[in-house]
């Protein structure tokens, strides 16, 4: 918005009638306030010029903020030689932020340098050097997708008001599915692999009993769902939110690499049976969070298939896997689960949030289960095929547009392109992995399978005593010290956590397709330089 | 990315070794590829060039697609001059996208012109004749929010992570919880109005019995919530996903307004009781998505305290209204509930989704009810003060920054811009209610109190009719013909619906704050034009 007083050009702003007078902005406002009640007529019925739409001012705005995003995201947040973090202490950073919000409007300038400043103090996820989650780098294809996404604003429910973006999201699942290894099916975009989840086991237990979803759990017996410690924490949110409660989530072994042991799978779905609890669902893991580890999928399918239970496939982090010919090995039989949720956004680069939900189904369960035919909305007498209307699949009304930013990038890249990023992301990890083999400092956790690199750095006071009493509690002390450091220096970050009986270690996540060999190397001497006194 | 071969030059390229020789891009590219195995070092260690990030390339695109999206959207889909949407059969949109994802990527050409084909065929729902939601109209401060947003790309979990938006959401929590007529109180943004009343049905039973969380609902006596059938479908959709059932909705009467009658609301909780179930939630709802009727929160709070019942607020829709000193006694007790959902992206224009739910509760009863400790998230041993960290106060794991765009659509407007937005929109709604009641072929379903007007638009055929017998069936075919022709046409969108023992009628919302007189008075002359035939 401009500044009262500044001009607007009648023939730059369209929705103006050229035939009236030019307005300055600001002054000539006659806003339409009923004095003290509600039901008043205006005095003035001459149409007024709108409170809030100068689209030579809008422009002016947008292209200045953009300019800052490609100055200080595409150009410094993606380089080496900046900082990954301009850490501030929480008291401090709100200061700088003036967050308060006020009464009084602000002028373009400042609003500039309001966007200047959280771009600023806001982690570079696109840089280099963050290693620290399951997303990272910058596509430009998928950023692109998301503005135009976001310039459109519109919700995914219906084909009335997202008519490309309907047939869109159907053409994506049909990919992915494709990927799984499955020919029809069904699915969704969620709010988020935990919300992915949710739904399936959601899915699960209504198909199991249909009466669930109009009298409740409590006409149900007491269900019982499997998966291992090395899983999502979604899971056990998820029976708390879902109702089940946490205690129906039964806990299989995992093996050293954290996989899941079909055996105890078996063993443990005999053992609720027993106790009198209905086995309804399992939850298989590829690309567990820490680890990176894969379950066995055909095995674990094949108890699934011979106990009659739904096989749900967490693929929210390994489900990119199956672009590569190479690795997709990795979650041979993922054609036998009932759903798998799948995050694009992670290993692909798609931008927070995609997260696919795919099923097997072609009965309509997704809507059977969640729709609830709300008149107001989904009419049944539109002049179109109705079966389009996507918003009885889901829970939600409104629903993002989260397919465009997915498909513009592989429209781009291709099948191919995506499929060498996903190559290079391993073979960098392999690199990395083999590297610290070769470096005093560095204790691998194990050997990856996956991009998770899990490892200890052995700082010097330390090498060599792993005999001591101590040596793991002052181990799982290093971590800590070293990540404060790297983010106050900015140089990097990398997560860390403690697991099961092992302290705390690093797990270093190789998924931005930016990365080469110079970044391995180089964080590799960055920890011998931060951890060079401890 | 650029074509295989173009120049990628060194010096613009940050990330790169400056002392390497220049690289053509795709041409000396050495893939990393593992033959046939995983374990496998590569032969070559030298730094390898990046797949995939060339910023020269990075910003040529992005640089383009921005101008297309100001051109297209910023202009174009603002203008009155142009269509509100180019309509096309599900089939013939699907030859023109062109959607199946292949092998080969494209050229920047090829993208630029799929960028212009999805703006093309999409639906403008910042177009001033898009009346057809609750949510329309362009905030280019906001959208500046959006692209910011999307260019960080990260997640709200942690401080470590998003330190300038986990302070920034607290600070616009604070501020919407102040127009609630809160000091203290706790919130967060969830992934729209249906999970953010999910989410309070949730705390109210989780506070009410904390065992559920473990045990699970068969651990309980049978629940009962409250509302009436006016509500949002959220509360049904929201009873069988968290696994109360459909038949724990009590309906609770409503008035010929569409408000709840608290003395029925009386009257269900003693029934429930007599039936043996534990009433633990009333839903009032504060602007209904039809009638946009605002439920009498003062005497539905009598009931509940006097009940010792959680009261939630569904105000997704009319919580903005508490903006406006002229129009805010419509919530008139909104300081009494437990929890209040309220949806930004609505009336206040911030983008789609900005979704706040809203709590009084000052004993951290998000983070118990929600919380599982994943010590892989939220190590304990961190250098900064982890109660700043929301991941736990949420289902979700990964969670989109849904605080920016409000926040600098706030800094840039004040409170009084969005003020004056939100009585324009009354006005407005008031103004165009008026002059239906001076024009032949207008029938009002009611007075409006808010801005959803809600008519019938009687073509010539029918007028003076109102006694024939068909006379209902016939006008109920009306508006799907309309909206036919105004969609084909592209003209404006307006939706429509039955309700109750009511036939289609129209509810038009006035929502955009560009809309002026003159957009109220084409959408009557154009309704004329449209039915002149019928």
């Amino acid at each position: 918005m401009p500044p009262p007083g500044s001009n607007c050009n009648p023939s730059m702003c369209p929705n103006r009638d050229l035939n009236s007078p030019p307005f300055v902005y600001g002054m000539t406002l006659q806003p339409i306030e009923p004095p003290g009640q509600d039901f008043i007529l205006m005095a003035d019925s001459k149409p007024l010029p709108s409170l809030d739409w100068d689209p030579v001012a809008a422009e002016a705005l947008l292209r200045d903020v953009f300019g800052v995003v490609v100055d200080e995201v595409i150009w410094k947040g993606t380089s080496a030689s900046e900082k990954v973090c301009e850490w501030k202490e929480p008291e401090e950073l709100k200061q700088l932020l003036d967050l308060e919000l006020r009464s009084q409007g602000e002028s373009k300038e400042q609003i500039l340098e309001r966007c200047q400043a959280v771009i600023r103090y806001s982690v570079k996820t696109c840089h280099p050097r963050f290693f620290n989650q399951l997303f990272s780098g910058l596509d430009p294809h998928a950023l692109a997708g998301r503005i135009v996404t976001e310039s459109l604003n519109t919700s995914q429910y219906t084909y009335e008001i997202a008519p490309v973006f309907v047939l869109m999201e159907e053409e994506v699942l049909k990919k992915l599915r494709a990927l799984v290894g499955w020919s029809s099916g069904d699915g969704v975009f969620c709010p988020g692999g935990s919300i992915s989840n949710m739904y399936a086991v959601n899915l699960a237990r209504y198909q199991r009993f249909p009466d669930c979803k109009q009298k409740g759990l409590r006409a149900l017996p007491p269900l019982a769902l499997f998966t291992t410690k090395e899983c999502h924490y979604s899971i056990k949110k998820g029976a708390a939110f879902l109702g089940l409660g946490t205690d129906s989530v039964r806990v299989v072994k995992a093996d050293e690499r954290g996989k899941m042991i079909p055996e105890d799978l078996e063993r443990q779905i005999s053992l609720a049976e027993a106790e009198g609890a209905v086995p309804f669902l399992v939850s298989a893991t590829s690309g567990t969070t820490v680890l990176g580890a894969f379950d066995p999928l055909e095995a674990i399918a094949d108890v699934c298939q011979r106990r009659g239970l739904w096989l749900h496939v967490d693929a929210a982090w390994g489900g990119s896997v199956l672009l590569s010919q190479t690795h997709r090995h990795l979650l041979d039989g993922i054609q036998r689960a009932d759903s798998v949720a799948w995050n694009p956004h992670k290993l692909l680069t798609a931008g927070l949030q995609c997260s696919a939900l795919l099923l097997r189904d072609t009965t309509n369960l997704l809507k059977r289960c969640h729709g609830s035919q709300a008149s107001y909305l989904f009419q049944q007498d539109k002049f179109y095929d109705v079966a389009l209307d996507t918003g009885d699949k889901v829970v939600q009304c409104g629903r993002r547009v989260d397919c465009l930013k997915l498909w513009l990038m592989w429209k781009a890249q291709g099948g191919q392109g995506l499929e060498r990023r996903v190559n290079q992301a391993f073979a960098l990890a392999r690199y990395l992995a083999e590297e610290m083999k070769k470096r005093e400092g560095f204790e691998l956790v194990m050997e990856p399978e996956f991009v998770n690199v899990c490892f200890w750095f052995v700082p010097p006071s330390l090498r060599g005593k792993q005999e001591s009493l101590d040596y793991s509690e002052r181990l799982a002390k290093v971590a800590p010290v070293l990540k404060e450091r790297m983010v106050k220096e900015g140089s990097m970050m990398i997560g860390y956590q403690p697991h099961g009986t092992r302290g705390n270690f690093f797990r270093l996540i190789v998924a931005n397709p930016a990365l080469t060999q110079a970044d391995m190397d180089f964080l590799l001497n960055e920890l011998e330089r931060l951890g060079q006194d401890l």
